[in-house]
């Protein structure tokens, strides 16, 4: 096979073969394919899309090019949740406490986060001790005795995708549907889990910013994932304002367990308590979205949610002094508050620029190597929807630096879109795909 | 300026200013943008093309990337001529002779062959004692004093196009028009002459298939001349049989020699007087193709063309007796004929397989390191509507490998199509854009 083949094939459109594919993914891996001719080639992808099929084999050459987790030691149906990214997106925190109460396995894989959107490693990591460094095994017993574990990598899950992206993220092929899709089912499907519920989300906050592009994406992965025998359903979210009203880290994980002991606010809660329910479906412990319903509001109400989420935080050797008296996990030295100039009703917050705001505080990274102040962050105190009057404060900056907190000030004031009209609040959950 | 800037905005359909083109083709050209970003790049032009703003800028940025020949030491209008390549064309050997016999600078600039298609420096080194390495200064006196020079190269002209080109052949990017244009427009721009005459071949011996295609290719390139004040004309002409009788190296200089004195084939001679008077006019030594044609016949019929060739063959230090005596030339060690199987009529000849053929008999190049053998090739005895019966000879070949000749058999009367009905001779001149 010569890679020059495969790209005019693409080129003009021609639909690889299963062994075409296979061989390509192999050989960039190994370092037989230069880079040069692998990015032309995705550059092709960009135009001309994959088919399926393609985008099938192409998942399937990645997830085998390296480790795959074998969960077997846990019984039960294991789920597992992946997000595409937002500003102020700690379902999975809250998840972690509900889902792991019911009695359904939870085995989470998670990365840090990168660009706008938070990672939910680095937001556990702000508890005093907590390490989400677990080998495989750790990872299989934690699961094995308190039903949850979140780890940030216990192996060499897919390898070509990590090299891919890469080089995606410097030759502009980022963003073309079926790259994503495989991207993330490689990881998913080599991290060993029976059921997958993703989380596709849509806006200013988030890589998507069409509902169309988003069910197609939704759809893609659905379809790998059932091609895989693994139960799939991706709900697709709304992340056009900052979800919630904290973004950071450490003011995240304490909205999270404000949410865990049932105040959580409105539009986060209606994202955890679907993506909960179609966990619970996909898992096998309920058939329909209103019994799970019930269930998550019982583990929230009788306490048991907040408790297995201390139960795990304890696990992973945080300190869980921090999490019961959550406000000491917000340090930051400097608290500003944020007033409008103006009256009305907030129509937009653009949640890009909050997510972006949040990083140059400190809170979030350039690059991977970066480090960050996971004390740094804001909460929006009026959101969408929301009547402000001039001078009311419609969020607080948290920060340590004066410079960095008055151009936080300033972007916020920037973010927020007031006008006269009243409006109705936005609609969180815009389609289910299963 | 950021490189992955450039790369979204070609990708999205936007169009790059000039300094950007202009940085791009410089930070490739210095080795600070890696071949990976710049094979992305070229692959979304593949797609989006490039508008004549854009293909105008990067044809000049290549053209500056390195020296520019300075001919104002040579008097008059120097005209060039750049053909697309095909098989059989030795249309510049005959060219040499008339327009130089005709007072008319002929300074040239040629490259080797690659490919299925032959070059006119190898075909002329196939005469004993003939160099093409010449410097600028003997480049530049040798057509003041003979009127008529070939160089295979004198100076380090548009080296971006060199490393580009490298880079296209390796990622499926070769065929986009724009890039083609302004690759061969960089490098004829930077050759210093005044008006530029352009032979697009179009047929299975050509690199280009498509007429519309071919126009498109034509007409870039002469908006490109004439942007930069040269008289500019493109000839389209087919290229679907080899051209002339003879393909090889010494094998097309015979026949070359053989046509300047007056006995051309009449494919070859149509295309030879179409170009001549192209560049005659381009030069201002005529103001049509009528007056043209009378001049050329009459350096022909004169030996005035044929007489020029000498000169500038033995100015070049190649052996004239070799020119005199031209069967000379060819001194294969095996001449096969090649019988037809069938009667008929010839509807058509492969020109790619036939000159894939005499490159495996080792008259041609499959990388530019390789060395060839010139005295190998082949005669085409029945051309294109010539009616042929079972028996009779359709082709000669001269080789020095009887299993490579044997080879070469086959693949004539494979390249032969040969059908009952009659048909007309193929039109040669398909198209002038000036």
């Amino acid at each position: 096979m010569r890679i020059t083949n495969l790209i005019d094939k693409k080129k003009s459109n021609i639909e690889l073969t299963s062994e075409e594919i296979k061989w390509l993914v192999d050989s960039y891996t190994n370092g037989l394919i230069p880079d040069y001719q692998m990015s032309a080639f995705l550059m092709a992808v960009n135009f001309n899309g994959l088919s399926d099929d393609e985008t099938y084999n192409l998942t399937m050459a990645m997830r085998d090019s390296g480790d795959i987790l074998d969960l077997s030691a846990i019984d039960g149906i294991k789920v597992d949740k992946h997000s595409s990214g937002g500003v102020g997106d700690k379902v999975t925190l809250i998840l972690l406490g509900i889902i792991g109460a019911l009695d359904v396995p939870f085995a989470k894989m998670s990365g840090r986060g990168l660009g706008h959107t938070g990672g939910t490693i680095d937001k556990l990591e702000s508890i005093p001790g907590f390490s989400s460094e677990l080998s495989e095994e750790e990872f299989i017993d934690n699961v094995n005795s308190v039903n949850v574990a979140i780890a940030s990598q216990t192996a060499d899950l897919a390898p070509a995708d990590k090299k891919l992206y890469a080089l995606r993220d410097v030759t502009c092929t980022v963003d073309e549907t079926s790259l994503i899709a495989s991207s993330i089912m490689s990881k998913k499907l080599a991290s060993g889990c029976d059921a997958i519920v993703l989380d596709v989300t849509l806006g200013s906050g988030a890589f998507m910013h069409d509902i169309d592009e988003a069910r197609r994406l939704a759809t893609k992965m659905v379809n790998i994932g059932k091609k895989c025998g693994k139960k799939t359903i991706a709900v697709i979210t709304n992340m056009d304002e900052p979800l919630g009203t904290c973004v950071g880290n450490a003011i995240e994980v304490a909205e999270a367990v404000r949410s865990l002991k049932g105040y959580g606010p409105g539009d986060l809660m209606e994202v955890v308590y679907t993506l909960g329910a179609n966990m619970l479906i996909a898992a096998g412990k309920v058939d329909n979205e209103g019994k799970a319903r019930i269930l998550m509001d019982t583990a929230i109400s009788n306490g048991s949610a907040y408790n297995k989420f201390l139960e795990m935080v304890n696990k992973q050797g945080g300190d869980i002094s921090y999490v019961k008296n959550y406000d000491s996990l917000i340090n930051a030295s400097i608290i500003r508050e944020v007033k409008a100039e103006e009256s009305g009703f907030v129509h937009s917050i653009d949640a890009h620029l909050i997510g972006e705001t949040v990083r140059m505080l400190g809170g979030g990274r350039s690059s991977l190597e970066d480090d960050i102040d996971v004390s740094v962050g804001m909460v929006v105190n009026k959101k969408v929807a929301d009547s402000v009057k001039t001078g009311q404060i419609i969020a607080f900056v948290y920060g340590n630096d004066e410079e960095k907190v008055d151009e936080a000030y300033k972007n916020i004031l920037k973010a927020y879109t007031i006008k006269d009209e009243r409006i109705d609040k936005p609609k969180m959950i815009l389609d289910i795909i299963r």
